[in-house]
């Protein structure tokens, strides 16, 4: 059997995986006896459009990418917009990459929601249905018997939430501290070397890890939504990411940084849980940490998440200098995952 | 139905575990739907018993941990050997964790490949088998449909193995490098502190960290055979100890470590897998590191292993600080897996 794939969105991220889908077909049913079809693509841009026969990935990559419309594609039927495509699409999986808004996880938590409630497994690559409706759609989804995963909402494709569920079974995350927000630290390391905070900021929005409206990472937004995420899935915390004490990197100037240097240390933008008596504390805030230390090793755009664990302990994952593709590999690591899951029934 | 354990080995690792298992009994049955009895224990210095009915582990810990001999405990059957137990038990899941020979893997290789040739799920702390037959063995718990785990070969119960088996489904690891053995590290940045090779040395010993013949650990030994079972797992590699490019931390002077911190960096002992056009090239030898990278990050028995892979880049994991529970904690981590395919089924 094939599965079926709708991709609500189709931007950076989702052509960057469904690049990575094409080239690896054939491996992908070697290996795993993954096969698939894209049965509807919805933009914003670049129109809507459904296919039961099956939409070729590559010629839909290239149509976007020369600013065309979806609609000329052969074989495919115009459909009026995301909303419609999310409620009435024939497919196994939506795979949900649409712009964020930060403050409200809008539309990507109603495209979750709707998708879950129709049966179809949802993999997603946003932070938002995670930090804002967890408890919601994960009981959406067992009860359903379909999967929600969310591996890049946190660190990309770096296994964040998926380690903490496949590789530490019978452990209890207690706590964590993390380098969650790349332009942050990409901030704050250039002007460990010498750049102004100005400068610095244009270089990430050169590279293109921004996000659209750069005060959410800036001002710790971006940070504080994934520290509400990783606390809600991995500590059963039901927050919110406005409960969230949360100070980002606006004020902080070169003489913060040269003065934390002068003591051994280096300023980064810390995300931090921890449980309390009233349930789960959270912060996101400058803090000095250690040069030498795990925190203080990451640079650049790199992330870094350390977990206080009871049984083992305390363990970090790292992710060096990511780039689109370890996002898009998240939706893969996500999509493999739903497949064998299916294959195992 | 119940799991039926079979311990051989029960050291201070495998009591740790005993414990764990014991006070958790009642989580695991929740949590996963895992029972479990002990049906047989075999030492090397406390005598072997065997049970149908079960084992009491609790007693079992604490008459080894008086000295006492396992035969006394009622309701048990004496049996003459570690081997004879291997080989004749009533069980579904052997726990592998007799004193390893490094330059061998024996005994334990043989104790896993007989116990997987019975049909015995197989859960490994030792190194040895992995570094010296993974091939065959994986092959025969293949042929036999039972489980060959052993996270607790490298870096105690962090996720390596699993990591990548579980977390990094159709990514292909590229290369790693690590800092591995914990006795060659606490030395290093000891010596950093100020205190001399033959100090740190006292210190690794007395916290019980170091090989049974720590020479084993400062000469490069323990992080080789490491190196090898990351390469034979991770890398498909067919390599042996012997053919790693191999040099330890014994020649290591003070006067070393300063001219490495005058230029910002560290030593450390660093475990390397490569592949090449010739198959994989592994070595252990001291490198100089930045002292704020994410291996000169890692200080005193910490752990770090840094993979290069294909389609999500680079990532590190680090386990901070491992007390004895942390290598216990792998096979508790190993038997659920056990139990969770077998449930599945």
């Amino acid at each position: 059997v094939e599965l079926r794939i709708a991709f609500v969105g189709f931007g950076n991220v989702a052509r960057s995986f469904a690049r990575m889908l094409s080239e690896r077909r054939a491996h992908l049913d070697e290996d795993y006896g993954l096969r698939w079809k894209t049965t509807a693509i919805a933009t914003g841009a670049h129109g809507c459009i459904t296919s039961d026969v099956g939409i070729d990935l590559v010629e839909a990559v290239a149509c976007v990418e020369r600013g065309g419309s979806l609609t000329d594609l052969a074989g495919t039927a115009a459909a009026s917009g995301s909303a419609e495509v999310v409620a009435g699409c024939k497919a196994d999986i939506l795979l949900e990459t649409t712009p964020l808004d930060i403050v409200l996880g809008e539309p990507a938590t109603t495209y979750v929601r709707t998708a879950l409630t129709r049966g179809l497994n949802v993999v997603t690559a946003n932070k938002g249905p995670v930090a804002f409706a967890y408890a919601e759609l994960k009981a959406i989804a067992v009860e359903r018997g379909v999967c929600f995963h969310f591996e890049g909402a946190v660190m990309d494709g770096a296994p964040v939430f998926n380690l903490v569920e496949r590789c530490l079974p019978g452990a209890r995350v207690l706590g964590f501290s993390g380098v969650l927000n790349s332009t942050s630290n990409l901030i704050l390391t250039e002007m460990e070397a010498g750049r102004s905070f100005e400068d610095a900021l244009r270089e990430a929005r050169r590279r293109g890890i921004t996000e659209v409206n750069a005060d959410y990472d800036i001002d710790g937004w971006d940070a504080a939504v994934k520290a509400v995420a990783l606390a809600n899935v991995l500590m059963t915390a039901d927050a919110r990411p406005a409960e969230v004490d949360r100070q980002g990197i606006r004020g902080v100037s070169i003489a913060d940084i040269e003065s934390a240097r002068a003591d051994g240390n280096a300023l980064r933008l810390v995300a931090r849980g921890e449980r309390s008596t009233s349930g789960t504390r959270l912060t996101v805030r400058p803090e000095r940490v250690p040069s030498t230390s795990i925190l203080g090793s990451v640079r650049g755009t790199s992330n870094a998440l350390v977990l206080q664990t009871d049984l083992m302990g305390e363990i970090a994952i790292i992710e060096n200098d990511p780039g689109i593709e370890q996002t898009a590999y998240a939706l893969l690591s996500d999509m493999i995952a739903v497949h064998e899951r299916a294959a195992r029934r």
